[in-house]
């Protein structure tokens, strides 16, 4: 299971109370802040995501509009007491912003602060459930964006029919790997005799802010979740050039030719009040697409 | 006429749905923010103040509740294409931590933002109609009150009762200072038989935070508002101390103190739902007390 709620979706200026850019994916054992637009603790607050249960923050690039709710966040974290470590990922230059903003407040953290800057692309962080790897995509200033995905899990052994077969236990796990059993008298136990199917893995994808680049295909190919930006309409393909961003065609080009199974957009412009028209011009193109509106879980399952 | 909006009116934390300290004064002639903790540009949508008409920004300290809102709103007003200039008042190291922030973002302002470091007591802006100085109080770290003093204005020249008592127009300025006119025979004008009453001229005194601190009194005497915290309710003296905050008490008896005529109190604790304690505890002792909600609009006319 991976559940995605939207805490800000819109681009750089906060505009008909939408939120700039952060996001809470939640696994069964963690919960994970991508990117931390000001008011995400605010906004944390109104949809019941319980600060504390944050154990690492991924923050894409350093336009103010993803991180200038981050030294908020921190500080309360630290005023509530916190002592769990904290993993935060960003660009080399974040922790000098962070350090120095907690020095001339003369701040003391109640945790640990574990500093991870950003540099390659590839693995960030991993365990025995999930890897977590970082993408570059191609933005006005260095951006990263994050690929979230569950590690394959074991099928599990049904003991009471391994038993009835007469498999010994130092074979357990091969059978969680899928082998069969071939038995003393050479029958083949087969492995979905005495084993379930493992609960599945899911993957998120988080493009972050990026113009159109088919670079990102090879990266989120597959997911099954993919978070493109959509800063424009259709008809402003060459303002989003310039500006460093796509339109919701270009999101839904990628969405297609990466072979995602959902597609979310967001960082709307400021301009729209309404949002049908991102939504519609997607879903010409990528049918399986949602707007990423705030309040809203995405479950994985 | 001055009026003063309330938009952040909570200690460190947010919480229940209250933010961090921002608050808005406005003349007939200009429009500033005092204080600018996170959430302070989308409290501004709220309640209808336009971002374009602030002309003076002063921070009074450099805890993140007093200013992690500043960078959201500097980079919006510059995303919206503002040309006026920006007064920005406070700490020295202020000027770097916004610097480097629009630095790593590659960021160039379309409008001049003008730094005015905090680091002596006295006069820190002014024109012909109003007079702003800062005043050190006692926090934790370096921390300035803010005090917005309107000139006595001139009286108004009834040019038609003038002119019936011959008085030359080259005695006007004497007359709006409040001189009497002795016309060529000896008989004496009265000055208010020729001028109407200026509009009267207001005060507002902002003390930021601060543990009780009598020194204080002397910098806000008189004025027609007060602004004191009161972080803590009464029974909370020693915390109060400890944490550099003043209580309910304390604040009413600096009004007291130094004979304002009307206290206004905010800075709560993110412990207490509702406020009707803090009120009742403060009109204990000084009874014109408010408590400052946010949204509210304090008209001093």
């Amino acid at each position: 299971m991976l559940a995605l709620t939207i805490l800000g979706n819109n681009s750089a200026v906060p505009a008909f109370g939408r939120h700039p850019t952060a996001q809470v994916l939640q696994t069964l054992d963690d919960t994970y802040l991508i990117d931390c637009g000001e008011g995400t603790q605010m906004q944390m607050a109104k949809y019941k995501i319980r600060r504390a249960k944050i154990s690492r923050i991924f923050i894409s690039h350093l336009h103010g509009d993803h991180y200038f709710g981050l030294m908020g966040l921190l500080t309360s974290m630290s005023l509530l007491g916190r002592t769990q470590d904290l993993h935060l990922y960003g660009s080399p230059a974040l922790e000098e912003i962070v350090l120095s903003q907690f020095k001339v407040a003369a701040a003391h953290l109640s945790y640990n602060l574990i500093f991870h800057p950003l540099v390659e692309e590839g693995i960030i962080a991993e365990d025995k459930t999930i890897t977590i790897s970082c993408f570059k995509v191609t933005h006005r200033i260095e951006c990263f964006g994050f690929l979230f995905k569950q590690k394959k899990k074991l099928r599990s052994v049904d003991a009471q029919r391994a038993k009835s077969y007469e498999i010994p236990k130092s074979f357990y796990s091969k059978l969680q790997q899928g082998e069969d059993y071939t038995n003393k008298q050479g029958t083949i136990i087969p492995n979905i005799e005495v084993t379930h199917e493992p609960t599945p893995s899911f993957s998120y994808a988080y493009s972050a802010d990026t113009i159109y680049d088919e670079r990102i295909i090879d990266k989120v190919r597959g997911v099954d979740l993919l978070y493109h930006e959509s800063t424009y309409l259709k008809a402003f393909e060459e303002r989003a050039l310039m500006h460093f961003h796509s339109t919701t065609v270009q999101a839904a080009t990628i969405a297609t030719k990466a072979e995602v199974k959902k597609l979310l957009i967001g960082h709307f412009s400021s301009k729209y009040e309404t949002l049908d028209e991102y939504l519609a011009e997607t879903c010409e193109v990528f049918p399986n697409t949602e707007l990423a509106l705030e309040g809203s879980c995405f479950k994985i399952q």
